[in-house]
């Protein structure tokens, strides 16, 4: 097991490329770092600066005065090279190749890659990239990326990412969002995974009390059986999460240009990604929604859903989907009938999918949604509700989001909502906003969100 | 085959329970119809009052001077049987209830629906309904429907509903969208499906010179080997999606209490669904993207993907997505790897997934865009095109809107977006508005939407 938090929680970070130009990468990733209030000494190297950013510059690593934890190299790619061997002749302990070009673009980049990974290795020194964005860790506040992010939530989900461009684009949806932000307090690029890989992030993630959900993008384990055997013993307390796409042969070839991967998906690897616990998600938007299911809500004690909804058709839907994902339709309780039955008439008898449009009609609104939905978040026999709500005129209510923040908070019990249709929609969900319920965009994700809950459980 | 044209798109419109007060049921649907502008007649029928919204009201149906083509009638339940009675004694064609509290509701409403329907088949009196939320025909300026929207998009797409408040919900969130708004001529929901039916439908839009695309949210298919007969007649000429729930056992419960549908989905309807090269989905979302898909672009001539990218990662999972979902990824022919050459570093060779996010850095964004969609828009042995986008500042350009509506129009090829991050996003997927570019959330969403563009091609 190696440590790696000079790399990933370094103390103090150079950055070998830190330009005066705000608009180059270089430029922008030391801005970043200086923006991002950095918790530890940053340095600048650049021959041809007496500051960067308000910060001293020094010539070369070799002028730094202290051996520093991690080094940034954002270099022409015939530079990277020599750069990492001013990172070893320096006695640092960990660099992130930025630039790109290397096994991801041709049989000599993957030459040069190798000759420095051998090299690298050989002087215990940590590597990440070639081919990466960078790396945020919020908690010591690094901001070492060449995107700019115009904010950043923090939080217990981390992420470990083997790609260029993408974890960069995908964190800024996510961040730029109002509302339904991921809170992600390490996001940790490697690029083409030259050095550093999934096992040893799993052995940093799980050691570190700041993870609470773990993510990964890649496209290949390199060391499959420790993996997964890390993977099945942390999993119950920090799910995992993982992406990898290249698992049709097409797709591995298609990985291959991308980082320089040249390991097609085996029906072992497969088989070990399922029978070790890990969360397998199919597309991006899934990747995100799974990360922010399992960072809001509690597990659930069993796989008995709840539908709550103002549709029939949704309803109907829910149902299917439900069933098709895995999970029980619950029987409700007498008590939660009981309940139910004072915002409906007498000629309609609750069921689950509970639909309690007509209690609108009935009730209003308000006392609708609160009997309705309250009944269903205290059904004892009920372990998760998926809940599809429309949003029309007649259906709204001032007291939505208090409602939900405070059933949400009484209750011990996961919900996902799905809101369809009517000026409402927005107010709703910006009014949830810190109540810790996810919302879906269909009722499909919505049901698979909930699928994938109980796997992290079961 | 009946002629429904008197409940679809009739002449003349009598509403029973037009009322005055803008806020009840009965007076938002005479005044949408008010406001609507529709073609013909407009007669409210209200005992207590001189006129409604400037329109002189008439005390029964009897007192009207001419026989309508349909009547509305949106009255308490028990008041529904009597209005009927009254259609059919007035000579009146067709009457859509839009009471609910009938076979979803319990069996004695079951008992009278049933009472309802063997009067007005008796009589010749068509019906949708009961538990609807009306029907628009904007060809005619029908807004018959108690839900206000706050625009109607008209065009191709016709559809038919079995469900009282969701497709209000539905069509709320479709035309309350600034873009990508699905263009929509007819949506006759009838609820209960009391007496008119898909077939009925089906028979009215193959001949209706409006309708290209065909939209069907319904829980049950009453006369199957007919509409699977008429279905196969005109698929090909004019796609039918269709969106069924209730096909696993919990399901067709759920659906018994939505809309008093008793039909399990026995293996023949499923089948037959397949069979007649019906497009079944699976949710309300995709349900609209397909909907949209087939309205606003072309039919692929095989089925052969290019994938067309500025990121690695998103390529690679749209290569798996595409290939699950049945299509193939197309070789580009010389010509199109020349030009794509002309934006790539030496080192790059291009190859399908096509990334070319490190042409911005050769050409910039607006070069690399234009020669790299330009020539994969152009490739002889690609049938659609599949294009994943990042949108941050250094991939962002003004002319993204004109290229995009200009590579559309000159090549007679489907194509697919998806763009993610960054605050361009917004402003490209408004500036392609009116190009007839599909936008989808997700790369599995857009590979699925190609899929089935394929199906409705073969």
């Amino acid at each position: 097991m190696r440590d790696i938090r000079p790399l990933v929680a370094p103390r103090s970070i150079a950055v070998i490329g830190a330009s005066t130009n705000a608009q180059k990468s270089g430029g922008v990733l030391f801005h970043n770092l200086v923006r991002g209030d950095f918790a530890g000494p940053l340095y600048p190297i650049n021959p041809n600066a007496a500051e960067v950013m308000g910060r001293k510059a020094y010539p070369s690593l070799a002028d730094v005065p202290e051996k520093v934890d991690l080094v940034y190299i954002v270099l022409p790619r015939d530079h990277v090279e020599g750069a990492v061997r001013q990172c070893i002749a320096a006695g640092a302990r960990a660099a992130s190749i930025i630039t790109a070009g290397f096994a991801e673009a041709s049989e000599a980049g993957r030459v040069d890659q190798e000759r420095i990974r051998s090299m690298a290795r050989e002087a215990g020194l940590l590597l990440g990239g070639p081919n990466t964005i960078g790396m945020v860790n919020a908690e010591c506040g690094m901001m070492g990326s060449f995107v700019n992010f115009p904010r950043w939530e923090t939080g217990g989900v981390s992420l470990f990412t083997q790609t260029g461009i993408f974890t960069g684009a995908l964190m800024l949806g996510v961040m730029s969002a109002e509302t339904q932000r991921l809170p992600v307090g390490k996001s940790i690029d490697v690029g083409n995974k030259i050095d550093v890989d999934e096992l040893d992030f799993l052995d940093f993630v799980a050691d570190d009390p700041g993870t609470t959900v773990i993510g990964f993008y890649i496209e290949t384990i390199l060391r499959p059986a420790e993996f997964f055997a890390k993977a099945r013993e942390i999993r119950k307390s920090k799910p995992i999460v993982m992406l990898k796409p290249g698992h049709t042969s097409d797709g591995a070839r298609a990985s291959l240009a991308h980082t320089g991967s040249r390991q097609a998906e085996t029906p072992e690897i497969e088989a070990g990604i399922a029978e070790s616990g890990i969360i397998r998600v199919e597309d991006e938007c899934e990747f995100v929604d799974t990360l922010r299911t399992l960072g809001f809500l509690p597990r659930p004690k069993g796989r008995r859903v709840a539908v709550a909804t103002t549709s029939g058709a949704l309803g109907v839907m829910a149902t299917d989907l439900v069933v098709k994902a895995g999970l029980t339709l619950s029987t409700f309780a007498p008590e939660t009938v009981a309940r139910m039955r004072t915002i409906l008439p007498d000629w309609l008898p609750p069921e689950n999918p509970f639909d309690f449009w007509i209690g609108i009609d009935v009730k209003g609104a308000h006392q609708a949604h609160e009997v309705g939905l309250g009944a269903i978040m205290a059904d004892p026999n009920s372990d998760m509700v998926l809940c599809t709500l429309l949003a029309p005129g007649n259906a709204d209510f001032p007291e939505f989001g208090p409602l939900m923040h405070r059933l949400r908070r009484e209750h011990d019990k996961p919900i996902v909502l799905v809101v369809y249709g009517g000026a409402a929609r927005e107010r709703w969900i910006k009014d949830i906003e810190g109540a810790g319920i996810p919302v879906m965009r269909t009722t499909r994700e919505g049901a698979r969100a909930l699928a994938l809950l109980a796997q992290a459980a079961s």
